[in-house]
C-alpha cells in the first residue's frame, strides 16, 4: 500500500468510529509515521486495539486535552480521557519553549491512553535542537529480575539527541527483553523467540511466544535492566501521578485495547547548557562511534527506511480486519 | 578498622599530599560513606589513585569550585581542576533549591575528577524529597555493542527515589557488564569473571579479569545496554561540555589516577509534579514490588550494611600502601 492509502484507511476507520477531526488527524499522523519508518508494531497493527476502546466507550474520540504550566519548567497535560497523540501535539510546543528558555523542562501527560511509539515525541524535540527523553508504563507483563510475577509494563524509554543538519540519534526501546508487540507478531507469524525473552505461566524458560504471552516477559539485561524498568515505572506513574502498570490493569475494563496511563517527557537544551560548539563536539563523538566496525547508530536504520519511496508492505489479513471496522 | 580509624587515615593521607581543609573533608566524607556501606571499590581502594594525581600535579588539592545559576533551572559548577566531592557539596544545595522551586532542575559539573560512587549525590537529593539522577563518563574501556574497540567509559548511572520516613530506593550501576573497580578487585583477588563481561585484547571472550583489563569491557544487556551507555556519555560529556571518554584519555597525563570529566545531575520534585499523595501512591508500588518472591529493592542491601556497627573489613595490603603515602 502507498503511505497515502494507509493514511486514508486510518482516517476513515477513526472517523467511522466516533473520532472528531483533531483526534483523527493526530492518530493518523502517529500511524502513518510508524508505517513510513516500518515501525510496524505501532502502525496499522494497533488500529484494531484503538477501535476496540473507542467502541467500548473507555477512550473518548472527542477528547479536548488541557495544557497548563504547573511551574515555568513543568508543562502538565490532562488528556481528557483520549488517546495520547493529540495531547502530545498540543503539549510539545510548550515543552520545547520552556526548555529553550530555562535549559531544561519536563512535561507530564496524565489521563490518556498511549498505544504508539515514543520516538515521534523525542524526535520532534530533537528537530528543535533539544535532547528528548520519554517513557511510559502500561499493563503488567514483565517480572522484576529475580521474580516470576508480572509487575512492570514493557516500559519503553526513548532518547533523542539533536544533530543539526542531520537526522537525530534516537533510540526507542522496551525495557523488557522484547517489546510485547514484537512477541505478538512472532506469535502471529509462528516464529520462536530467544531464551531469556520470558517465562511461561508456570515460571519456566520458553522459546514459544504464545507461552510468553500467557506468562511473563523478563527485563533486558538482568538486574540492571530491571532497575531501568523500575525507573521508567516511577517516572511515568510516580512523577506523573497516574497509574502504575499494576493499577492500569486493575482499573481497566478489559476490552483488549490500551490501558490508561501517564507519560513523562524531559527536554534539555544542549546549547543552553554546553554553549556554542556543542554540536561539533558531539559530531566528533558520533564519528568516532561510527568508525568502529560492527556498530550502528540507534535510529539510523529507521531513518534510512523513511527515505525509501512511499510504498510499504502491509499484512493483508490486518487490512481486511481494519476494513471490517469501517461499518 | 573502625570507621573513625578509616576517617583519620584518609584525612592524614590527603593532608599529607597537599589537600587543603575543604577538599580534604569532602574527600574524607566520600571515602568514609563508601566504606560505611561496604561500597569497597569506592572507598580506601581509591586512595592510591587520588594521591597519584595530586602528586603528579594533574589534580589541584586546593581547588575552589565556582557555582553559578546559568538559568533559574540550571546550576553550573566549575570544579577548578579539583576532585568532585567539594564541587558536589557546594552545588547540591543550589540544585535542590531550584528543583523545589521549579519542579525540575539540572546541574552540570565540569573541570573535575570524579573517582567515587554516584549514590552519595542522588541519595542527598532523595533525602530532601527529590528524585535524583546522576551520571559520569570516564576513560574508554567499554566497546559499543557489536564492536570490539573501547569507546565508552563504564559510564555509571545512579537514580534515587525519595521515600519519606524511610531510606530511599537507590541504584548506582555501571552501564558496563561490571564496574571496572570490580574487575580490578577480581584481578587482585584471583577470581574469574562471567563470560560476557568483556573481550581480551584480541577480541575474544574470556573469564580472566586481567585479560579483560587489557582488552575491553562490554555493555550490560547487549544493544539496549549499549544505548543506555551512549545516553550517559552524551549527558555527562555532550550536555556538560566536558570530555567524552575518548577525549578524557587523549587529554590525560597517564599518571594512573582518574581522568578529567563532567557530571550531569538531574533533580525532580514529585511533590511539585504529582502533588500531595505522591508518596503513598509510590509506597503502594514498592510494597507490591517487595511482595514478589525473589526480588530485592535496589540499595536495600547497602542501607542494611550501613546500620551494622562501625567496624569494617579492610584489605591489609591496601592499608599499608596508603600508610606509605603519608611520607
Amino acid at each position: 500500500m502507498t503511505l497515502n492509502e494507509i493514511e486514508n484507511l486510518a482516517r476513515d476507520v477513526f472517523q467511522a468510529n466516533g473520532c472528531d477531526h483533531s483526534n483523527t488527524e493526530a492518530l493518523v499522523r502517529a500511524i502513518v509515521s510508524a508505517e513510513r519508518d516500518c515501525s510496524m508494531s505501532h502502525g496499522l497493527f494497533r488500529v484494531p486495539g484503538y477501535i476496540t476502546s473507542l467502541r467500548s466507550g473507555k477512550v473518548s474520540g472527542d477528547a479536548r486535552p488541557v495544557v497548563k504550566a504547573a511551574t515555568p519548567a513543568i508543562i502538565a497535560v490532562d488528556g481528557d480521557n483520549g488517546y495520547a497523540p493529540l495531547a502530545l501535539e498540543l503539549g510539545l510546543p510548550r515543552l520545547a519553549s520552556a526548555a529553550k528558555e530555562l535549559g531544561i523542562a519536563a512535561m507530564t501527560i496524565a489521563n490518556t491512553y498511549h498505544f504508539a511509539a515514543l520516538w515521534p515525541e523525542t524526535e520532534a524535540l530533537a528537530e528543535q535542537g533539544l535532547v528528548g527523553l520519554a517513557c511510559v508504563c502500561h499493563l503488567p507483563v514483565v517480572a522484576p529480575a529475580g521474580g516470576s510475577e508480572a509487575l512492570f509494563g514493557t516500559n519503553p524509554i526513548s532518547f533523542a539527541w539533536p544533530r543539526p543538519g542531520r537526522t537525530p540519534m534516537v533510540f526507542d526501546m522496551a525495557t523488557s527483553s522484547m517489546a510485547q508487540g514484537e512477541v505478538q507478531i512472532a506469535a502471529r507469524d509462528g516464529h520462536e523467540v530467544p531464551i531469556g525473552t520470558g517465562l511461561s505461566a508456570d515460571g519456566e524458560a520458553t522459546t514459544d511466544p504464545k507461552k510468553v504471552l500467557e506468562g511473563v516477559l523478563l527485563p533486558f539485561g538482568g538486574y540492571k535492566g530491571s532497575a531501568i524498568a523500575m525507573m521508567v515505572e516511577l517516572l511515568a506513574a510516580g512523577i506523573v501521578g497516574d497509574n502504575f502498570s499494576y493499577e492500569a490493569a486493575e482499573n481497566d475494563n478489559g476490552d483488549g485495547g490500551p490501558a490508561r496511563g501517564g507519560e513523562f517527557i524531559l527536554a534539555i537544551s544542549p546549547e543552553r547548557l554546553a554553549g556554542v560548539g556543542w554540536a561539533d563536539h558531539c559530531e566528533d563523538f558520533f564519528k568516532r562511534y561510527m568508525s568502529i566496525d560492527g556498530t550502528r547508530l540507534p535510529g539510523a536504520r529507521r531513518h534510512k527506511i523513511r527515505s525509501m519511496g512511499d510504498t510499504r508492505h502491509v499484512n493483508a489479513a490486518l487490512v481486511e480486519e481494519i476494513k471490517s471496522l469501517l461499518d
